[in-house]
């Protein structure tokens, strides 16, 4: 068996077996959702860590340094943002390989700061070093908002509804953009900043969670295997109407409706949010809801069901399933 | 100029003053120290990342994956212990370079749960992904005792003595000997291990916090840089006595005197302790003091001065100060 058969959700599940009891099972959120939280001076403090390899996650040719160092500010917040978590701080750990510079490591350090003032974040502390490659790993530490509740993973209930912010699917259009030579298109620069200026839905989380809410992930790897993800860890069925998908007209535009649905399903690194609960919560988070503090849009595109559990679809208008064009993106397969 | 020009510590500087207010300057302990420390539900808490990279920290003809597991926990957690904090969960970001195999991710897993069981700790998260290149980053994060201080770089002050856990300069005669195809060697077998297997200080941190000491460091660039960077934030003079520094006997025997004290003097990654205080707090702590509870020994080494503020050096018998044949380990250069 080699690591890309287990594929990333596979090793997770087999580095927490292994880890015996030196895994943190009974803590408030264990291994295995955006983040931990554990009890915390009686608070709950929580914590999250996310790499962007050279390679792996970035390219030269796809973004800038400075892009590079927004994203690892952004993917990082992100993950407390579905949480429903305050931000605290962050540490930043920096391997440099040989062909990095003074010049490139100023671009990193000049996008980092523009994301911590875009989240109102700050870096506490970091690590750097020489490495044969380069990557970044990125720790953002927070606490829950009042000692109360956090988003999970876990938390789906059938009859729940479903919703997502922004336009899923606009950052891999974005990076299909770039890697077709069409980055000049006028029509491109949103996509463009989608995939490398990506924004953390920190507001939005935090205004989920004072609401009520209990569920919630972020768009990482793709918003139907996101969303299989909570069918998993929930015990549920999740179907989405691909018709309510509010699709990035620019997307829609440049690449056509049905790749730009297909980038919808199955394209990742949005760090939009996907949430569910009841519908009328759900309705009073987002533009002209009760919660309205400049949150992103938020639509409500399917339902939790009973089942089949674990799995998570999407439906045409006649009520056939849509066979996934991509199924999302395991960094290890 | 180059990144190798200004080094880590340079490099440090710079990237915290490029941050600009994106830089958490105001916290409890701000960038620079072991750990960033900030107040957080009327506590204390502190975070500090580390990352070993192969080819820069270890390489698989110096120790097994096993053992880089064991490092990553054990590394983290020595920051912790040099703030005289109380360690709460861990995160582990593993970035698998393409030689990695699944026998190998088994190994690191194997190590990073035996360190967990060694010193008391546990994994509440991580991260794993495909890269260039092999290197893991483990966030450790805890809090101060009983909401009390901690033990900082900056706070030595002139008439303090100076002590000095276990026996340094064993990790890097273990390495040398490595290097010197002599690990087969019956008495090497405790250098292999102190360079392997290190040991977190975490209970004589958190004795010396509690006795009162409010000035610490662990030894992870060697014993006179490390004394540096104390008598640098500390704006203070360190000079320590040469004939007081207990070296290894199996180092000074395989190596020889001389080369067990340069390496005393400067090799790294020993992970013990340098503490500064009043020498009768410093006496209590360790075998026969007050507060014996299994520590390790602690050896009065030297005293702080009033300067040259930023210089630590050592003196041998008759006073002379002694070049340092190394100085220490500047992953940067």
């Amino acid at each position: 068996m080699s690591l890309s058969d287990l594929g990333e959700f596979g090793l997770i599940e087999r580095i927490i077996e292994r880890l015996g009891d030196a895994a943190a099972r009974d803590i408030l959120v264990p291994p295995g959702d955006d983040a931990a939280a554990w009890a915390h001076e009686g608070a709950a403090a929580v914590a999250t860590v996310d790499s962007l390899s050279e390679g792996t996650h970035w390219r030269r040719d796809t973004m800038s340094l400075a892009d590079v160092g927004w994203r690892s500010v952004a993917t990082s917040l992100s993950d407390l943002a579905a949480m429903g978590a305050e931000p605290g701080p962050l540490l930043i750990a920096a391997q440099l390989g040989p062909a990095v510079s003074l010049d490139d490591l100023d671009a990193f350090v000049d996008g980092v700061a523009a994301a911590c003032r875009c989240f109102g974040a700050r870096i506490a502390g970091g690590n750097i070093a020489r490495a044969a490659s380069t990557s970044f790993s990125a720790t953002a530490i927070g606490s829950a908002r009042d000692g109360g509740a956090l988003l999970r993973r876990d938390a789906a209930r059938p009859g729940d509804a479903v919703a997502v912010s922004g336009a899923p699917g606009a950052a891999a259009a974005g990076l299909a953009l770039i890697e077709e030579g069409r980055e000049a298109q006028p029509e491109a620069a949103t996509l463009l900043a989608a995939h490398r200026r990506p924004i953390a839905r920190i507001e939005l989380g935090r205004a989920a969670a004072t609401a009520g809410l209990r569920c919630g992930i972020d768009l990482s790897d793709g918003l139907l295997q996101d969303l299989g993800h909570v069918a998993e860890a929930s015990g549920v069925g999740i179907e989405i109407e691909a018709a309510a998908l509010q699709l990035h007209p620019a997307a829609a535009a440049l690449l056509g409706r049905d790749r730009a649905l297909a980038l919808a399903l199955g394209g990742g690194e949005d760090y939009e949010l996907a949430l569910c609960g009841p519908a009328a919560t759900l309705d009073s988070l987002g533009p002209g809801g009760d919660s309205d503090a400049g949150l992103p849009p938020l639509t409500r595109i399917g339902r939790v069901t009973a089942g089949p559990p674990g799995e998570a679809f999407a439906l045409d208008p006649s009520g056939q399933r849509i066979d996934p064009v991509s199924t999302g993106w395991d960094q290890l397969r």
